[in-house]
């Protein structure tokens, strides 16, 4: 799939389908991150703190919604970053997560205005009570079609 | 360690150890992610493509910068979220990336303003030639003292 | 997606984008079957063999291949099993590989006539050489539209 | 060791120790094949699906059951392919499964008669509760003798 | 760090955070050994042994507990062998560890006694009953400063 | 199998197969552990440093060859400890590892006189060049047949 920077529509919407963050999730994370913090991998230390229970790392989730969105490949847009990373509410073991997301603007690229723009997905993620979990805007930097 | 928001000082800084990113580091990040997207798991297509070769993703390299810098635990801080997420320059396979904190900046939280305040630290992480691959600030929400 | 056995068509095809075979999944392969033989894990003893160097599991292509083809949703079809499963060139470390699939053929299932059909799939997995490593016939037990 | 063509017995059979099927196992599956079928990882949509629970892919099974069953090496017998993979039951997360091998049959090999046979090996995978939940061929190219 | 061989104190300890031993830690652990021992990954057998459940592997064990005192690194030690590692208690799924470690003597290095000594630290591994499950010696040789 | 105290002789000699130890082994046993020391992970780091290369983590090794000889399961012997671990030569990424294991002793267990015995194996690890990496004695706790 190519669509260019001027096929954007604000307003469209993609979602995807559900997946339950386990307890090996948060181990390969530990593992591929180097965070053994007790949040995450000590249940005796979690049951006395704030949430009661491991959570999952903030890290993972977003990886994880941003993989969840990885659908159809569109070959001429590229991520650029990631703005307004906010982790909203804990992601529990066993808990399933959704991620939305929502085109909500394009603009200028400044350093190559003639060959690409930028295009701002706010992502949401609830989990299966329909709590907001985790949202960030995905910035694409995508061809223009000239 | 109990290091609470008065306590933080601006300009305070903390670098990393090394560490090379692997193509089992990619081969794990696809699985943990679902994103089996060609730039990453695909030699051959990416080959043709921009870099010439399999690049690290985005979320792979902050998702260790994060871990990188999860040193001594701080009890009365919480990971608020990240700003300006920016993948500057690509990571590829058998590149070796460390990543520094400092401390830019305290502000008010407005909403719990007498329990806590948050410290902004910008992250830049470098790979073994000195450049830039990725810079973020990760928001902390620390308790106050009181 | 609700794609009903009377609306199946022979012929149809759907391809796979390329992933490369690595060394990581033939390690996470040989940790989840268990199967250690050295044809697979032992570079020095298969020096000396057949192929002069290390192959993938069978099973390891097996299930790529399905996962490859595992794209949208049919929610009214089931895997129901394979058929002439054929290892007909070894995948190493670094071959890249693509899935096809093709309808080609469409039949009663006796045990439940009237709720489902059956869908035969074969599937045919290259190489970056165009060289066919794999063949299968992904049989899918369908729901009719009755 | 070298057991040749000539020297398999048909009725021989052959089973393996036990082994229990984890959430971990399914993960890690999934991250291998890309397969993120919510069948497997959503245990929210699992709920309201035909099981009632997630299930364990098959080509997880299939291959669990053929390490299972990859025991002392034969140095002069290959995979060949497999016939009639037939998934019978269900796997849960926490069952328990067994293999079981049995020479069905021999049979010249077409294409290279002088040197290779083929041996049908009926393999029948069985949980805790004594239920089939795969069934399958594994066919063996092996070296005669002469 | 560089903390040569006449710095080190005898007495001197160390203690790790917590970490929750789990289900995934043990599927990896068979898989990155080979060792599917049915006590460790099969759950019928295990209902009927000894402890009435699945155990830990001791190599998980003594390496997770290597893992947790492997903090601020010494450029000056090298990892030189074990002593007297006892498996004391079992480690069951779900149990939470931490690791002691104690500097119990210091020894000349008869091979290069110019250049190393010897240090070895008692370490000692406990769950969250205070039971202790693995006591082991880690031997370091250590830089002499000169 | 069972084999008893009794039944075991001094001298008796088992092998097991070659297994390559690949970077994937590394950095899964990084994250099985927590420890990220550069020695293991870091490839720029390991250049100026002793081996001019990542070396294996010995607890990788133990844990291997532990494995390598979990063969056969007698179910009347249990895993007492180690003794005498040493890391005697570095494993690189690539090496070929193969182990052996020798009965070198029976010895009397004074907690339980008369319903287990200690059986000493002294297991030595040799790479593709024929030297030896690590050795270390595995000591059985076996029941007596009486």
């Amino acid at each position: 799939m190519k669509l260019y920077f001027e096929e954007y529509e604000v307003n469209t919407i993609q979602a995807s389908m559900g997946r339950t963050i386990t307890e090996t999730d948060i181990v390969i994370h530990a593992g591929q991150t180097g965070d053994f913090y007790p949040h995450h991998i000590d249940a005796e230390w979690s049951k006395n703190n704030v949430f009661g229970q491991r959570v999952a790392y903030g890290t993972l989730i977003l990886s994880v919604a941003a993989g969840q969105l990885a659908r159809e490949m569109n070959e001429v847009a590229f991520s650029y970053g990631y703005d307004k990373v906010r982790f909203i509410s804990p992601v529990f073991i066993g808990d399933t997560i959704t991620s939305k997301g929502e085109i909500v603007g394009k603009r200028e690229y400044a350093k190559r205005t003639e060959d690409f723009g930028l295009v701002d997905e706010q992502v949401t993620v609830t989990n299966q009570r329909g709590e907001t979990v985790i949202a960030f805007i995905h910035i694409y930097m995508v061809e223009k079609k000239k």
